[in-house]
């Protein structure tokens, strides 16, 4: 049997709470064996592009990323972000290591080609290389992984932290029994975003179909549901979707690939 | 005999100067077996700073470093130099990781005790985590440290580049027979600042002792010197202080701790 390794993505909500942020983090320090974080930090690059008096695009809440736009991300992101969850995990005696997709070469992307939207300096991902991971995992490290690629000719490009997840879930299935977390503001995927208590429990692709259909399961949670429904397919063996105290009392939503009655 | 590293030190102008960055790092990718870079970025930091409207504060050329300057050093050292650094090695097939000494621990500092000067979240190099720089090296990877350290509780610190080169050459000393560059915009140590051919090619503490009596090496060069000589002193097979070109020529400044003859 392989080894189990949970692979936990913080969206940028709980990234600005500092509270909130040492709660997940917290979870995750504690969570057994072999962990990898994913971060997002979108929230304060967009403040932080403000302040410098680049105003953000966007199309379809996805970042049109020009060459100042990605120096804000690689600053945030890689910088700001990265390095605020490393020392918070190393306070908690998780010997974390930040890594952006150039360093160890850990995500290779291409940039994205230019159709109807030019997004400018986005990468999706072409290869995980998995043996550095494995390396770092092996040596008792946690690998924490920021929302930057590069394309092994020097340019960094831009990727979606939820993408970013889903893929390295993938690869990772080769070594490892992946359960992997989206962890973010919301306790998990509801009917009704203003009742906390309409936490959908479970989902199966007729369901979110469905959901779909009648507009319940809408905007940003549907490239977050489509990445984690692809990671579920490809045989990562298990998605949760929620915040972190219903994460951690197993009350967010969990991802099931079929409508078999739940373990 | 101790295996053979180089640790090469990329201070802040030629950060800036893509040729010049790409020169020198083709000349640090190109240096046989184990490997480590550690580079400045004080001088984005301090247009950064500006851009964000914070005016930065020098104490005797040390950053004074409050909450707001230590998040643009954070987000520039960490974030847009380290990454820069890391993909364009990585375009070069030198596998880099960019650190901060958060990342795996490797860098343990403390904040610096307010005597006439408050330095701010400024941090002294306690321990250097030589085990985790073990480890990467021996996969493989070439470790890439920005001057960002951390005190193990949850607090980042600005550290001076030079220092961190001085402190990570002597603790890899332990394992290694270390030979330690530091690379910035000049060819060497100079004896006339306008004059090319004025590079002091071999440098003894008595001729340094000297030199600084007569006022021909000052200011940012004892800091950088001193480092260098504690470096010497404690072990470092070699020092070697000047341009890319300089250092590829053999024709920066060896330091040399007596006045025995040069190999």
């Amino acid at each position: 049997m392989k080894e189990p390794l949970h692979l936990f993505k913080i969206g940028g909500a709980v990234l600005e709470n500092y509270e909130e942020l040492e709660e997940a983090l917290g979870f995750f320090g504690n969570l057994p064996g072999r962990k990898v974080l994913v971060h997002g930090g979108g929230r304060r690059a967009s403040q932080m592009s403000r302040q410098l008096g680049i105003e953000p695009k966007m199309y379809e809440g996805r970042r049109i990323t020009d060459s100042a736009s990605l120096e804000v991300v690689v600053m945030v992101y890689a910088g700001l972000e990265n390095k605020k969850v490393v020392s918070m995990l190393q306070a908690l005696n998780c010997n974390a290591i930040g890594l952006s997709g150039a360093d160890g070469n850990v995500l290779l992307a291409e940039k994205r080609p230019v159709k109807e939207v030019d997004y400018g300096y986005v990468g999706d991902v072409k290869k995980v290389n998995t043996q550095s991971l494995h390396t770092l995992l092996e040596a008792g490290l946690t690998p924490a992984l920021c929302a930057i690629t590069h394309d092994g000719q020097g340019q960094l490009l831009n990727t979606n932290a939820d993408t970013i997840a889903a893929e390295l879930a993938i690869a990772l299935t080769e070594q490892y029994q992946v359960n992997l977390y989206y962890c973010f503001e919301k306790p998990g995927v509801m009917t009704d975003i203003d009742d906390a208590d309409s936490v959908i429990r479970y989902l199966d692709p007729e369901l979110y179909a469905a959901y779909r259909e009648q507009g319940i399961i809408a905007e940003g949670m549907i490239p977050k549901l489509d990445n984690a429904f692809r990671a579920l397919k490809a045989g990562v063996a298990s998605i949760h979707v929620g915040g972190r105290k219903a994460l951690a009392l197993g009350k967010a939503t969990q991802l099931m690939w079929t409508t078999d009655f739940p373990e």
